[in-house]
């Protein structure tokens, strides 16, 4: 997801737009990627380093993103 | 995220370049979006029904993607 200090225009469009598509009541939208990866290896702290390794330096920009990682058996 | 029988290039293409680019051991990738969205009124089901008519009929296409609902306080 975009830090919360980023401008995020495509939320804000959406966020804009719901009320006119008949859904009152939204205060903010944000819109960020989501990946599912599959890693060889058991669901442990060396796998989560990994894991956490490759959303650092490949899939987010840390300067203006954030992220979180979720592992799953 | 797309429905796991609809093929996605992008996370094909991510899963290809990430031994090159120092990450083997990893299967596959599938990429998705993810919103964050803040609703007036209380985390309750009413409130997620809310979140799920909105995310079923305008920001995921039920055609080819599943979505899942998080409520958060």
């Amino acid at each position: 997801m975009l830090k919360p200090e980023i401008l995020d225009p495509q939320g804000q469009a959406i966020a804009g737009a719901l009320p006119r598509l008949g859904f009152p009541g939204v205060r903010s939208v944000r819109q960020g990627k989501r990946f599912e990866i599959e890693l060889d290896g058991a669901p442990d702290g060396q796998t989560r380093a990994r894991a956490e390794q490759l959303a650092e330096t490949l899939l987010a920009n840390p300067v203006i993103e954030d992220f979180t990682v979720h592992l799953r058996d």
